[in-house]
């Protein structure tokens, strides 16, 4: 078995974002998956159990997602994606806006965003399998998606240990 | 709401493969997505009831995974994107090998290969999400893999109406 495989699969990267009563957590995820092609597509995103955003995700069942563009820098993916949001807060300093279900939504090196229901939340071991329903969905910008790809060989960025991807040091 | 928000999420090309008994059915997804990170990880595959392959997968728990490489052409991809498997052998005519679990694996135009369990089947509407358990993986090539992004714009292909990601003509 060769785990090197896992290499050869193909992601976006994104900014997930949630907000529970004044509780508001973000994180960087490559696992973001549209399910259906309904009126309101229904979408999948995986999310490490030990991430706030896991868990303020279950409470608020809102999550909105952000699409980073190439332009997003190490500044923005390291506070979002190796920092937790528990002790400090990581909006300040970011540009967002707030949603119209209330989560703010991170537009900072951002293409487009989708605000969505979480109507299912299945267990995966280590991580979290949450079915989304999208509500709502704006293009910001005509920038070009982060392809995780781009992230790995061109910003010669690194996989955090709570990653789906994440393959050791 | 703005749908075209979706082009903006970003995938690879895959033909998974299942069979049941003497049943073989493939089918080519965008929807492949590592999960967990443990020494055998669990991934998710998003496939359309309507599809065979959903059907023998569901009953013989065994499904195989191939990387698709920018090499892939439309006869490839439409022999197993848009045609049932019901009617004719896709087999027929195309390079694969028996992988250890007795699923074929599609070795054409291909980087890479998983083979798979299936451990949890969810109901999504028009979609079942399976969640998989990686048993086997091989690299076969050093070639690119293909992304959704390379199959529209380079390669000029379409999405069939069973897809994920289908948005209408």
């Amino acid at each position: 078995m060769n785990q090197k495989v896992l290499f050869d699969l193909s992601y976006g990267l994104y900014i997930v974002t949630s907000k529970e009563k004044e509780k508001f957590s973000g994180c960087v995820v490559n696992t973001v998956c549209q399910a259906t092609a309904e009126e309101k597509p229904k979408l999948t995103v995986i999310i490490n159990k030990e991430n706030y955003t896991n868990q303020i995700a279950k409470k608020s069942k809102k999550l909105n997602i952000s699409v980073l563009s190439k332009e997003a820098d190490m500044l923005l993916i390291g506070k979002f994606g190796f920092r937790s949001g528990k002790d400090f807060n990581k909006l300040e300093g970011t540009e967002y806006i707030e949603g119209k279900n209330g989560v703010p939504v991170i537009t900072q090196a951002v293409c487009s965003y989708l605000e969505c229901d979480v109507i299912d939340v299945i267990d995966c071991g280590s991580h979290s399998i949450f079915v989304l329903e999208m509500q709502d969905a704006e293009i910001l910008s005509e920038k070009e998606p982060m392809t995780y790809q781009y992230y790995h060989n061109v910003i010669k960025g690194k996989t955090p240990p709570k990653a789906s991807s994440y393959m050791g040091k």
